[in-house]
């Protein structure tokens, strides 16, 4: 029993020339399109993410409000619901699934806000880390039809420190023989948890590790115990062609890299018409506050907002750091009912 | 023709239980001892480094000046000079090498200096990462011999963020099969190569990474080369349990895990007579300043003297940042020159 949609892309070609021909983006939304189809909000995933890890900032009450908006969830292509390395049929499946830009991920939720809800205008697209980076895309490839984008805990552009951290993850996991370059039977297990463990420094930061809130906060047993069962156990279940079909879109993100900006990346965020506010996290160690504030220096209408939280990259989510959901839930709030 | 002397410490027991016989001291040392024997410098390698690492602080005319003093390097037990995995008969070699201390290493070093040289009154002990784990280790084992110390970019226990790191630097070297649990006949080329990569993201800020130090200064022809040329290569030519050793002792390190202090951190910190000048890297993902500031706060004669640099850990060395060098060497100086 799916708890979500699926909206046919048809025959999708990608920027990087590849053909996705039954191309699936698996969606969910929350509340009713209203007549003048303009209480929309898109709310794109994040890295390895599905819909369900969103759902934590929609809610009665809150500013994802379903009895206020009607919100879509699109599903990143490569998370295992949308087209993926694990559910495309031969000859694009497995390490054979092509490279997708997040340029081609949000052409495609344009593609279902138009031709199936018939969406002209969007009120908010909002998302966290790779959600972010799709939501600088929509501002910046739609700049007349979005008129207010929250990213939070993200960049309109891989940094370079950034591509370099992804660099370790991804040597992590294919460094696994059981990998067999894509090709596996069972899964390369000894290689995602390397990547998990890799991946454990950077997710949280040293004061929140100082301050051992993976035990007095989430309630693991011993720091051994956060790696295994927290980090170990997220990326486990993952597929690992999935998670680099992902992690090259992540890499390769930048909102200018396409016929639209020919790869000037300050047109790009000079053409973002939407108010923004672009909230990273204080200690995020991957996308450090610092990137956030260049980035909106380029754009016409932002305001830089930082989560101030030890939580390092998840300060913005999923959910985890209630603290700071309430502080982002609230801008949000703010953001809603202003002027756009 | 080695360039470095070797000290026979015999029969030398680790904290862990283990003996190793015939045990190894490599160590070089620079100018000459005087007739006080009171013109001592101690200065520990770091991690996968080697005296030859250490020497870009030490010359004519800098704070460590062969002229005036007596410089002595001695080389971590598990850095491929000293007794490590690589250089020790059976049945102690390669992965059955056991664990080794920071507190070993320097109860190795005090031995080298009492014995072979006679030496009462160290002037100063410094050094760089682990380099300076050994040195806070001086301060606290020796607190009547040590009159200064200088650890940069260091600390005097691993914190928790830091062992993370070290956990994602080990699993990715491990995921490759061809590591063989350390029982391997040719080198685990991939596995070494993927520690490079993970350790890239850390070993320099994301400022550094911004900046593009990488080429502007350091002289690569692009990021992909740096990835190779800079981390691969140096990490391709050691030994992996040598390696792995060493991120034990890392791990692992704190000075007051010892019978001298219990456990007890705030006594060790406490117990250290020796002038400090403590000098952690402003941008450092790994130590960062935060640390060595509550460090600094328990110890009796401390200054905390951030490097204010965007070179990440590589603020402290290997001599990389020249105007970070020349910070450091004016520092050493003025401690060098003041009372203790």
């Amino acid at each position: 029993m799916a708890d979500h949609e699926i909206f046919d892309l048809g025959d999708f070609t990608l920027q990087g020339g590849a053909t996705l021909r039954d191309c699936k983006l698996a969606y969910k939304s929350f509340g009713k399109l209203n007549a003048k189809r303009d209480n929309v909000i898109v709310y794109p995933t994040w890295y390895s993410g599905q819909h369900v890890d969103n759902e934590w900032l929609v809610g009665k009450g809150m500013a994802l409000d379903p009895d206020k908006y009607f919100i879509v969830i699109p599903n990143m292509l490569g998370n295992g619901l949308s087209s993926s390395p694990s559910n495309t049929p031969e000859p694009y499946n497995a390490s054979r699934f092509p490279n997708v830009t997040a340029y081609d991920n949000v052409r495609a939720q344009h593609k279902l806000m138009t031709e199936k809800f018939g969406v002209k205008t969007i009120k908010l697209v909002t998302g966290w880390s790779m959600g972010a980076l799709q939501t600088f895309h929509w501002g910046a490839m739609f700049p007349d039809m979005v008129e207010r984008i929250a990213p939070f805990c993200g960049s309109a552009k891989c940094s370079r420190h950034n591509f370099v951290f992804l660099e370790g993850v991804k040597a992590a996991l294919t460094a696994d023989a059981a990998f067999k370059e894509g090709w596996y039977e069972k899964k390369p297990e000894r290689g995602l948890r390397a990547m998990a463990r890799v991946y454990a420094g950077w997710g949280f930061s040293q004061s929140f590790y100082r301050q051992e809130l993976d035990l007095n906060t989430l309630g693991y047993s011993s720091l051994e115990d956060f790696l295994v069962s927290f980090w170990e156990g997220f990326f486990l279940p993952k597929d690992a062609n999935n998670l680099l079909t992902m992690l090259w879109t992540w890499q390769n993100g930048d909102i200018s890299a396409n016929e639209l900006y020919g790869g000037d990346f300050k047109k790009a965020l000079g053409a973002i018409k939407a108010k923004a506010y672009v909230m990273p996290g204080r200690t995020d160690l991957y996308f450090p506050p610092e990137d956030s504030e260049i980035e909106v220096g380029h754009m016409p209408n932002a305001t830089l907002i930082p989560i101030e939280s030890v939580w390092g990259h998840f300060a913005g989510g999923p959910g985890t750091s209630p603290v700071d959901v309430a502080f982002l839930d609230e801008k949000l709030k703010e953001l809603l009912a202003s002027d756009a």
